[in-house]
């Protein structure tokens, strides 16, 4: 289904620059090596746009935000959109305090936006201002669920159409749409909501998709989406095996992305397409 | 011994707000998730106040300070106080520089702190003003040995009634006191002092068992910290099997927090009340 | 070869202060624990002379640098160079944007290095200003291979005369030189191109041998430099055992570092000194 999206990673090295918090920035960089392509982080406004200038996609992530970096990350995304290189989105926390939810105001006005991606409050938050927002993680009232799917699905198409982005929404079912068209991703595991990062991470794999995948963006998040959750599947079945816990599925998770290829995602992937 | 601590974070999922290092600030924020907390970190003076808002404690960690946190600290110190919240104090390198020292003290003039956790040569530095520091590591001079165990409980309890909070100081031997009462607890494992961020993540951990169980400080304080060096114990086991080092005892050791429970506690702990 | 380099390591336990990026810290600390030092993480300008003043050396790396922390790196350098403690550089990205090629040279004016570590497009950058520079990755054009060893030998000398610092170049083949030797190292393994952070880590490393070992700055880097990459062979070896990936590596590489003697170094080191 995604063949040459896989491909083109591996055959293009697309170097990515992520403008991305503290906290899971390590893992960030090591996926997006696994995954095929070459990190760089820089949030230095005085640099910003060269380092996005020479990369293939910006990611921008809100998760530890702060004065100088949200004006890093608007001229780093101004700067990506003049080059016509995908920008991806990670509002994360969106809806938990004002500097976040104003934040990703600003810059879904200022930039626009090849991908956003993040859990249903925080989309939710973005739509219509009403996420259940808790912390970091999503409300349970919002949780994407087989009862609301068709409804999360017209949501997310309407909310690709005002933005004209791709709206990935990710948790236990995860929902990849433009206006047109939406991908309902069944892969992934419970374990995965006890590592932190896996969004952030997701959110960078999908910048380099992007970047080497710049006229096919939908197939792009849908396949990052895809081959994370099953990532996190094959991850929790060798993590069975040694009896480990969260911090072994998470050197698994990211091993495991250093082998995903076009069979394992055949096998493998819970995908369908509406 | 400790039940009800345990059971009420698994309970209750506590939000903990970290203003901490970005040394070790991932493993943080994954041994909060294991121990069954949700972690957030923000230190921007923007939204520091919202987030402790929206948070059951609040850990301020000097590990990486700088003017811009030193001040986020405090605001979300201060408005944790105002709501009643338990705050935990790690005072990394506490002694190591006049700033380091200075903002301690600031912070403790300012905020009334829940627990204040470190090692011992931290602990005398806020104690007495002669910590007999080196880096962010206790100097040999200061441990706590079976033969200065007795005046050093005499310490931190002294230390815990000035203060009024509970003082947890660990090492090969913690001390967790208040102003009456302390827990002398000999787990852990040397090993555990070549992985960074031990404390920090205990910190984290005490900060989510406060958060669950505010109205048992000292021991929701002596809990995390029985519960870190029995981690530090079956991780070694763990670590020993496939003759690993440190990074795997990091892995294991976030991976058994996650497993830990009134059985493993009650037949590991080494705990004394006093 | 080096069996004093690594037993004075062991018996001095060298504090190292480090100015670095916030995407491989952790792992640097945890490699400079695992080699026997003991890491100290510090950027504030309001502490970092103290902090220097302590430690036994001092690293900076310019991975995410911004202004502030610019500022930090050159006031901490001048006090080591005051003090007489080794400093070492680590010129991450220099050549992929005007900010860091502009601060190496700034730091090359004010602060006298006693080692410079980085790759092939980095080291040329200093030295000719005309890196292949790639994001933070090596430009395939500049790379170090058999057919251009010894040019790039004689490269490496003449700028170590010109710096009067040991210059390593590190790569498949790496090169470690002051003026008048240099030595050939081809240890090492290809996965570790897929971890971020093995140049930080080894520049961290590389701080605590030269702390240890100040009257022998070029066996010590070097000495280093071989660590690394036998580490990154033997961490290879066990990462094929269990089938795992770039994750897995980088676990052992930090665990094997522990374990790394003058034996091991005996034995698998591919170390030649012309």
């Amino acid at each position: 289904m995604f063949a040459n999206i896989l491909d083109n990673v591996k055959i293009t090295t697309p170097l990515v620059h992520s403008i991305t918090n503290y906290v899971t920035v390590n893992d960030c960089a090591n996926i997006v090596l696994a995954c095929g392509g070459s990190p760089i982080m820089a949030d230095e406004i005085d640099e910003v746009e060269e380092i996005t200038a020479i990369c293939g996609a910006l990611i921008i992530n809100i998760g530890t935000l702060n004065r100088r970096t949200i004006a890093a990350m608007i001229k780093a995304g101004e700067k990506a959109n003049a080059l016509g290189k995908p920008v991806i989105l990670d509002p994360v926390g969106a809806g938990a305090s004002a500097l976040r939810t104003n934040t990703v105001f600003q810059l879904l006005d200022k930039i626009k936006f090849a991908v956003i991606r993040g859990n249903i409050s925080e989309i939710k938050t973005i739509g219509a201002g009403n996420g259940n927002v808790q912390g970091v993680d999503a409300g349970a009232a919002d949780r994407v669920t087989e009862e609301n799917l068709k409804e999360s699905i017209v949501f997310a198409k309407a909310l690709a159409k005002k933005t004209g982005a791709v709206i990935a929404i990710t948790g236990a079912i995860d929902i990849v749409a433009d206006a047109k068209s939406a991908y309902i991703i069944r892969n992934g595991h419970p374990l995965m909501g006890k590592i932190t990062g896996t969004g952030c991470m997701l959110s960078c794999v999908a910048g380099a998709f992007c970047a080497a995948n710049p006229n096919a963006l939908l197939d792009a998040a849908a396949c990052a989406v895809a081959a994370m959750g099953l990532c996190g599947e094959l991850a929790y079945k060798k993590t069975e095996e040694t009896k480990g816990g969260s911090a072994t599925l998470r050197m698994h998770l990211i091993d495991v992305m250093g082998k995903i290829d076009e069979q394992l995602l055949k096998v493998g992937g819970k995908i369908e397409k509406l």
